[in-house]
């Protein structure tokens, strides 16, 4: 037990400000995870252009929303959460946003035609994290459902689990396939930002899981 | 000074719970880099492929012995350190198992055929770490000898070091040699999961280090 | 507010003894990064190798640094800020000296002949975040001035951001236009290291702000 949560016993916590903004921040990801499931899944390349030139205004919104939030842990003596615990949540959001941002960056730079099955999967499996990191990130406020915190926390593993599947197997498959070296490296190093984008997803779980078992 | 450590001078601490799961964990990872090292050098396949379905099993155990850990942290109130550093030194020792069964899984889905020196040093230094992880786990529980725990720890450390060296010499000698992009590739993914393996173990031995710079 | 910034306003703290160190340390790696920019820049390889054995040297004394830092946590109950925060800074700060060191190794290695124009200006960024990071660590002594830290930090997200960008743009053209797939995969390996030189300077700036955030 801290100090702080020592405090949030006498000290009524404003969770007017931080809990809004966490919300924002995780829908913007969801935002961009539905972009990109769009954009993967688009067979016009002007479209899918387009749909990654949105995913980037996405994650400039996401970064404004994550220095906000620090500016106001600056400000407020007193938070609903040891003031740590909300740097690291506001930075691992942020990075699940970058994460999906690179992935697309990728995809646009290495000029790939051929947006593959694992690439789809990939990028639905980041859409599943998204959807619970906001689940999980909503019931934060009031801590009464820590079981369905919980329970994002678990699926957000399992989607982990299963993308480092469909990563795993899908570079086995290019290598045994693809006899292109360097189509082979293109390919490798977007499925990897993809896979990395779900390691991010379960970072923030894991801070979330362990603001639970603080507060307990 | 954390209010916990502050308050474990008032309270008995019931160690009889986490200290079993943190030694049980470890002890998993030392079977598993056991099964490792067997298993690169083995000369036959059908050998190693049993080999590497064990790690698999392993694996399994330790992500159980994980959850038991976590779900234990939101059972107890008083715990033998910071609940935070529960819960990292058990996701560290978890990430090492990880890596293990990352690694071996690599070289099975890419069909290895050539266990060269480097991916057997690295499995050997794979398991040396892991022993010292283990000594260091088992000395937590009384923290009378700190100066075991120090030394496990940086033993951990110079085999980190040592498993970077391998890791550089192996690459720059295959960018020599091996003159097939796809293989090169191949066999530098295998050699830097295995060299990550031992990262791990060394973020396992930066959380002891910071439990005992707290409880000092 | 932790228990340790609590004591802070009734036990006059001795900083004496970690700040020089971490001045020392963060002077260290402005040295490194300094030597590097020289290397890349330079027209002999001889030249070059003289260079890259001082980074070896400097990053030796690096360690040493660390280490020192490490042991006056073992010695010290009052410390500035949380020892957690101090072991962390540390750790950061030896991150950014072993990419420093690592990218080097690897341009020797790899037996690099064309310093290319990304390879120079990642360098550059290498450096300036540095120099920024130095200025950071020389204002955390008197917190008076948390603006100068806190512009420091943005500024070196910035140049992570900078980086970020090179190190894309760099990876585009090289499948644009390096047909020689090993060639591909030595000057990638060295661009990632340094690009991951300047996140590690991110992940310091991220330890100060939230010692900042916890101190503020």
């Amino acid at each position: 037990m801290s100090l702080n949560s020592f405090f949030q016993y006498f000290v009524p916590k404003d969770k007017k400000v931080f809990f809004p903004l966490f919300e924002q921040a995780a829908s913007n990801v969801v935002a961009m995870a539905t972009v990109l499931v769009e954009a993967v899944n688009s067979k016009s390349s002007t479209t899918r252009q387009e749909l990654f030139k949105q995913i980037d205004k996405l994650e400039n919104k996401g970064d404004e929303l994550t220095h906000q939030i620090y500016l106001e842990l600056g400000k407020n003596f007193i938070t609903p959460f040891d003031r740590e615990d909300i740097h690291a949540l506001a930075t691992a959001i942020d990075d699940v946003a970058d994460y999906i941002q690179g992935s697309a960056n990728r995809m646009l730079l290495y000029n790939i035609e051929d947006y593959t099955e694992p690439i789809c999967k990939l990028s639905d499996l980041i859409l599943q994290g998204s959807n619970d990191l906001e689940k999980a990130v909503r019931e934060l406020k009031d801590l009464k459902n820590v079981r369905n915190i919980a329970d994002s926390c678990i699926r957000i593993n399992s989607v982990e689990n299963q993308a480092d599947y469909v990563f795993d197997r899908a570079v086995a498959d290019l290598f045994l396939y693809e006899k292109d070296a360097l189509k082979l490296i293109k390919y490798k190093e977007i499925l990897a930002a993809l896979e990395t984008a779900t390691d991010m997803c379960e970072d923030a779980a894991n801070v979330m899981e362990s603001i639970l078992v603080k507060n307990a």
